[in-house]
């Protein structure tokens, strides 16, 4: 940006890593390099040269240059940059995680770091089609035809990004009459094959949150206590209202308390989470919602604070990852309208149906405000016997501390 | 964006231009092309590959990969995108004032959404920083050494950007003690120089201001009339305070109504308008800002609708700016401090006298709030006789309705 | 706000009503009156006693203060402050229409600020859920009990907003079985009544459009020479592809011009038109779509570049509305879950049936977009003899042009 | 908000306190109670009988009503409104800290997610000029007049805000060139004179800062060691240089490096710091400031994550209450013009010079940017030693565990 001093002379001095032995012994030289006046400059460093050349007007070539087509391409040059920081963030998160680094519970800021910055351009993106929105169907009209076959269904970079994020291939909306692959090129089909194999975000917070402290049935053994504490209270409130003079509202109450009875019923039947789960309806493990809930229930303990912050982002991906669904849905009614000229499904009617909670990946995490209790029916802790809460892992490896573990 | 449809079958058929008679020979052959398989794709069509592989790390290059560098340089790339989009815009706008495409008023509407568009993109810009903002201080540090000699200072399209719409050079504040061209290298030198011959938008609006209906001497003349108005309308008032009792009240209100009268005098006074323009103070012509007030007074008026819209955005403009700047600052301040390690004048004191009026180029449409009067000392227009504002010009020129105007 | 000085004392001067007979007999001791010290002051100018007052846990009223109760309550008082100033516009405008003033041409600025005043208003609701949504499922938990029966259905000026506008009251989807003002208590029940009886600002516009100048029969006569004009170039197009060589391409592209014909021979049947009347698929009357299509296609016209842009904020309107209810339905789904406990239908489930195309009132201006046509197919205008989209109408009556008109 | 429903049946079922033994005894009756089809609904929950009826426009008293008033009364209501909520969760966050239940970490989360709400507020606040925008300086004339002499500057709960963030008496800018508190009425200065006397977030959070552990001289001992190894990097770095040839690069470097001596003498300096603090460059005591150093430095470290997000709110705080003041003053200067109309200071040139790092309260964690240091000049921390980094304390009272302790 404009004025920013990237650089102040002082650097000249400082280097971020500690010299080896070889560079102490060059540092004379060094030194001479560092400051010589060559180096960088602004232009060169962000590549402006391809950045700035590399709009190029189809209705131009086609000899009826229309001025708003400039505008669609950028716009949509600065999505696909930011989708690329997206999956650079993704990766590097994911890369935590699968290495096992994320034992080492300092490396729990960067994470949520990384999530929440995912939050922050997913939030700009969102906002980014008040731009686009400036071109009205009529001056779009005028460059569609040039466009053909291009579609913004082609957008590699953000089918990797759904894949790696947790989008299951069966759960997909069929496009054209066809599986999502068959519309791209044989290399980017093996490309997203490829992304579709790889351990997803939502895959590897799973197995993090199955080895929640807390949940081991020989230590605190929360789920257990949990699902006593939920029956006890509630065969509490049957006597209550069983003690009531008959009313219409002790019928009501009495019925309410039945459904609650089922609703709790089936949480804790793990058979019936496993049947949801291979209908898509919910997509965490047993152990992992045990997990997740846990959180829930003790985030203000010390080591469940950025934890429950990781899981709030989550929740906020998804949410705005459907909100930019959904804008861009809007957008596309108002450029082409609903109605296609004819039989085949219109864009507008594939974007609306992707407008779903099929593609909410951690579904889970909104569903079980469903499963929350009042704060005395959760197992009490006791801070003098259950230290866990409090004393947080490390591994002090030189390998998962280092800047390479991005 | 992904899955929508830009194209639709419907498009084969139509074509944009009415057909040369060479195209009506060829059709049946032209209709093959067109339709065959082949055409562009998205990612061709956006040229993904430069767009995308332009994130080139110096920290890695130097052998310490620094993850946020690659925030830094996406960040820094969307916003000379968005410049290049910005000054796409500005150039159709001024190639309409340099044609004199502007007299036919159909052009309002084009000139009008294109300045529009301009705001809604610095909107977004303003916004943008709240991703860069996701980089601490010391994420920042870890890789800022490798940057040097690189500077925000050096975005050759911010500085034609504000050359363009008028930013006078000897308004600039300095940086470095430098003149802001010496700053760039001998090739951008020169562009920069160009870019402050050519016609600025100020310029151009100045221009088109200066010829506002209804200021002619002959015809309504306005200026005389409003002189007149208001002078009156102050003789008035003051024959009201002077019939009142002694009082601090009346005192003050008399004080208050020649300082009034003192305003209302240095408006009328082309002399000191001229000396003012001088230094700098004001920036439009004695008639310009006539027509300003003309616009800003009679806005209704169907042919002032518009132009009265355009004054509005080009504020929004100049505030907008400001707003990003201000907002560069704050983000300055938390990445490096606002002190430079040395004597020098750093980063941040230089962008913090850069959110100036100095900055703002169409400060004299601001500054005409002071000149407001009460709707009853506005020279009454007759829609019987001054036909003028119900009836547009229009240049049935083919020049200027095409799309080549731009 | 802090530090705005509303009142400069110039103001003691100046009164923006020419004064009266009565008036000026009075104005030494008017000058006194206002020039005394008294005048209201900030806090009572906003009646802050009220507002600052206003809010009241239920949780500490039960004895168990909750801190984010306050949170919810701040928000929803805000959106009801908003609301109240988007009916405060939304009168205004409907004001304008009813009275007949939307003829004289000067008052299409108001109104087309107002309703853009209103988009900005949306705007900001929609990005108000961000503060909402730092309040997490749990913390809404911990006084959700409190708020027994009360429900956001039951915000009276958002229904009244909606039937101003014009969403009917057949399309509305019921609300726990019930009709929607069956969910209201009598008085506000007959509010809603009333409401739906007046004018909306839909059927005003529809009026507005049904006038547009250049339909009429006997003059320039656009929805017949459109018509010619489209099934001139679609027999031109079928021409040209059955010049064509036999392939697949040609058998595909007269397909597709079969389907076009049908679209358009749609557009041109009033009868097919009344019929998706009747259902709801279409809002504006037949006579109504063809104003909008030839403000569409004639929008640089003069005369219609303001109404062009209102056509456009309406839509504005209509999406951000939906947007608004989108993520409405977002929140509450992570604050209460997709599934209610029970069989009763889940809050989740009806708000999302709300985000739906029946709810946009103005969903035949994004429609039209599927009858654009290349611009050579549009009837040609000459400015020499179609004068009138070069002369604006008004009305010199005191009447409309009063502020007395809103 | 429309159609969400606070309240579902279940919730009859569920109380969040646990029953006192006298509860037991009414269970049947409560239930009747609280089942009862009264209950309290939405409008009344809201008192909005009061919020919506509290837009009186003095324009219309005084015989002239002008519309655009309603929009400035409702958004400086929706100011005043979320002003409110800010002190709710400035107060619960100060109550926190000046208890002394901070020192319990599980309150942390709490702290750090209220300081992240007033960011949100704020963030919103920014946003909402926008609105206030779509009022032209005209439409803000015809009625300004009305106003006087109420000025936002008489906003009771901003100065409060003000003052409990940390603003001090005497770094504040004379309006007027009076006093701030003379400003008010008798019995608002009274009050404004109180919360000058309470402790501010800026002391509190000092306080906090100077207990951060390893700061203990008997202990990790942070500052000394920081000490030593700074001067030893600087040390190492001159040997470099003085063994590099002669040359241009080694005179800047040499020059350079004395510089950073400087500088970090100065950070080391307690008398020179003490002297900062009386002029009001510095804030913060120094050991506060070694404090918000080690928690930058070892942010990844378990008990410093929260801490360190915590810090980069208060920036953020600062951030937005400046962009705040600075949009204010570009709506200012767009309502009134920049030239008061005479002598007198005028509310343009008062509102600007508040947008100045004196307004900033956290200032000195801005400042810190400008001591960053490489990484490996940082004292090393060994996990296995070093403890205290991952064992939170806890303060297992019932005092401030409860809701009680906001």
């Amino acid at each position: 940006m404009s004025g920013c001093p990237y650089f102040e002379k002082r650097h000249l001095l400082f280097k971020n890593k500690p010299p080896t032995a070889e560079e102490e012994e060059d540092a004379s030289q060094a030194g001479v390099n560092k400051a010589s006046k060559g180096g960088i400059i602004y232009g060169e460093y962000l590549q402006l040269d391809k950045i700035v050349s590399a709009q190029v007007l189809q209705s131009e070539l086609k000899g009826n240059k229309i001025h708003d087509e400039h505008l669609f391409i950028v716009t949509h040059q600065a999505y696909e940059l930011w989708f690329k920081q997206i999956l650079w963030e993704l990766d590097s998160v994911r890369h935590i995680f699968i290495t096992g680094c994320v034992r080492d519970e300092r490396n729990m800021l960067k994470v949520n770091n990384r999530i929440h910055r995912i939050v922050m351009i997913f939030k700009l993106l969102v906002d980014q089609f008040s731009v686009l929105e400036t071109m009205t169907a009529l001056d779009f009209f005028d460059f569609r035809e040039y466009l053909a076959p291009a579609s913004g269904f082609q957008s590699l970079q953000f089918r990797i990004l759904e894949n790696k994020i947790g989008v299951p291939d069966n759960l997909r909306v069929p496009y054209n009459r066809r599986h999502y692959r068959d519309n791209f090129k044989g290399h980017e089909s093996e490309i997203l094959l490829a992304t579709e194999q790889e351990p997803t975000l939502l895959k590897l917070v799973e197995e993090w949150l199955e080895r929640t402290p807390g949940l081991e049935v020989d230590g605190f053994n929360f789920w257990e206590r949990f699902e006593i504490n939920i029956f006890d209270g509630l065969n509490k409130e049957k006597e209550k209202i069983e003690a009531m003079e008959d009313s219409e509202d002790k019928e009501e109450m009495m019925l309410e308390l039945i459904k609650q009875k089922e609703l709790f019923t089936s949480l804790f039947d793990e058979k019936r989470h496993d049947h949801l789960l291979s209908k898509g309806e919910r997509r965490l493990s047993y152990k992992a919602l045990q997990g997740a809930l846990m959180i829930y229930f003790y985030r203000e303990e010390p080591r469940f604070q950025v934890p429950f912050q990781l899981l709030t982002s989550l929740m906020d991906i998804d949410t705005l990852m459907t909100k930019w669904r959904y804008n861009h849905v809007c957008m596309v009614h108002r450029m082409i309208g609903s109605k296609a000229g004819t039989g085949g499904s219109s864009g507008y009617h594939y974007l609306r149906s992707t407008v779903s909670d099929r593609y909410k990946v951690f579904v889970d995490l909104f569903n079980l405000a469903t499963f929350l209790v009042p704060r005395h029916w959760v197992p009490k802790l006791n801070p003098n016997i259950h230290k866990f809460l409090y004393m947080a892992e490390c591994c002090d490896s030189s390998y998962c501390s280092s800047e390479d573990s991005d």
